[in-house]
């Protein structure tokens, strides 16, 4: 089964959409960020009314999903129709769930904007919490569901 | 202790760096793709010589360095004076471990341009390989060390 | 009455906009550069044959358009039709008058579009005067007349 | 006196800043956003805990400050030290009072970032609000003040 | 036969394409990069198994052609269907002949995208070999042939 | 003798050049568009007083020169310092000769810098005139001098 952004010698190629007919396609993705507790809560302490803490990541989300044909070399670029991230606290293990919708009518799926809005999210958040902790990660970066076009509807399945 | 990025009402800035000294900064950042025995197999047979796969993604991490100021809101854009991508392949589990090493001389440090080439080099993977499976995840971005500035040099304590 | 832009729990959101059906859109904005009669005067003389002063500002203000989905966080990228950037000059109060005119076949408007190109076309005129006049003002950034999509055409009220 | 901009057979081009000393720079710049007065209300309630209606505009304006050099044809790309966003609604007439602060180290100003700053974000609180009204406009971009550089520190005369 | 970009007054404009029909439309263009044999030998020798020198000539060609919309001022951003780099080494003259083939169902054509995706592969690839040779040159940048779209398909002459 | 931007085992990197010493640069690269006499015409009959044909391709040129770290994988984002595009329409035979000459402050030298706004100047000249003429082709372009660094001064050799 070969790579279809790779041809036949081995190059790299943008794979041919134009034939395929535009269709409703989303895509829902997640990453986490994962900190030591104090961190988490010295966040939310920060998210007060008028904090920008969560509302920076959802923004450079949202703007990340829209460049995401800049950003990976073989993505096409897409008609973004609407993007939603929402940023959930999560106690244990502490840190954020960043789960990001994306949503189009085009030839070729939302996949990676969705994952590229999630990791830039999640980027974002740690880029303003570094100054107290050097040792974050960000984990499970990854599709959770995506419908529309022709290889049919995909849900990933639970985690054990 | 407060978030560098949010002033005392809660509302986001871009951090004053014009007062500190330039300085040689160097940061290295990872990010592993994992996937199944079966998609590495592929991915590695499809990196014949003139095989594209794993040279995309590096360029798409050396971009994406030089891209992270316009990319995460509160980021200082910065000179990057070398991007290194070191791409592994593992076996246990089977995916790519992706190393992004970044240097500047400049009055703030390259974390973020380090773990922004891991993130979109990863990203630019896994759009290769998406259309071989669709549950690969991206785990374990995470800053390895850095050196230079203020704040003295840091290296990431090894996991047990 | 609600934001649309800000979702039900107050955070920001890209509207969605897949299932509206794409049809012809215009909207025309202007903006207005005031200075005083002699940095007019200076502008009107450098823009002798071959002078680029207004070229340079009509350009901007086209590029602009093309950029704004990527300017404007909650804006959709749209396949823009046709721009055009039309500069007068004024003499009472004395200054320039750009209008911005943007055409789309797309699913939603393209106001921020002619917005964005009139602004930023009046603040590239605004650069390449301000070595002359530093209390230069722009004035008056705002919508002249949409048409096309579901909300109906629209065409501002003449001024008393 | 010539537009320091234009060559002297009346081409544009880039002002030569090389031979320049970098020296510490600010500026700051405002705009205003003019609305009914219940669309001020609906942007203020819409701006509850966790509302995101001026962080957004606030970060885009922080965005489009490091993109000026970008957007803006003849001005330089400068290494930005620091920019803020500071929105303050008003009664009287309705709306909100946008002003940015820019700072850098470099050899040429920071008056065009801190003046995009402030219009991209106008525009964007612009873009939020324009479902509730047409017919709102951006009034008064202009320097407020800037200091450093061979120029001399000006600041605006408060009108009368 | 006037020129399209420029109206009645000499002004520039982005040309109305929103009342053309959208349709397949292909383009292919070419450049050479004209060198030493030497260094002919040197990038070969450099382009073994896992060596990047050609393909990143072509990543950077194929993420031009995305952007051609926001490079060259007056072309339409288009929605890109494929693109394809084709890299040839050539003795006589000693060099690299860069092909270049670009796909998209739009409104217009795509004969800027692919002479920007040959151009700016053809700069990569020059920008790779210069520390080996200072007096290279890029030669031959041409539309090879276009089809789709109401002027007709065109094949360029073979040269005498 | 290696390439510079590919290392030991084959694979792309940006060459480290945070230990050199900032000094100024030059570098100066010619491009020429070749077309029909009558296109030549045409243009120049359409460049009249208020005509922007030719200020437009210098000012794409000159956002091309601020933009080439972005294009060109392995450049390094630079502080540009001055940009000039000289545009001189050629008899014998038929076009335009564009030169670039790009100016910094920095670690290395502008050679990519003033060639990419050479190009993108050629191809937005292209972009004007192709309704005109579809087989113009954009020649010779190449590095006319260069100064500063520690590789010395280079002029190129008068061709014979």
């Amino acid at each position: 089964q070969p790579l279809s952004h790779i041809d036949g010698t081995g190059e790299a190629r943008m794979v041919d959409v134009t034939a395929k007919q535009a269709s409703e396609r989303v895509a829902v993705a997640e990453a986490r960020v994962c900190m030591a507790a104090g961190t988490l809560e010295a966040i939310l302490a920060g998210n007060t009314p008028k904090g920008d803490v969560l509302a920076t990541a959802r923004i450079a989300g949202i703007m990340a999903a829209k460049r995401t044909g800049d950003l990976i070399p073989l993505c096409h670029p897409l008609p973004i129709g609407a993007v939603h991230i929402e940023i959930t606290p999560q106690s244990e293990p502490p840190g954020f769930c960043l789960q990001a919708t994306v949503k189009t009518r085009a030839s070729t799926g939302v996949e990676m904007e969705a994952l590229t809005a999630a990791a830039v999210a999640a980027l974002t958040l740690y880029d303003m919490a570094k100054a107290l902790q050097k040792d974050m990660t960000i984990e499970g970066v990854r599709l959770m569901r995506k419908s529309g076009g022709r290889s049919g509807d995909y849900v990933r399945e639970p985690e054990p």
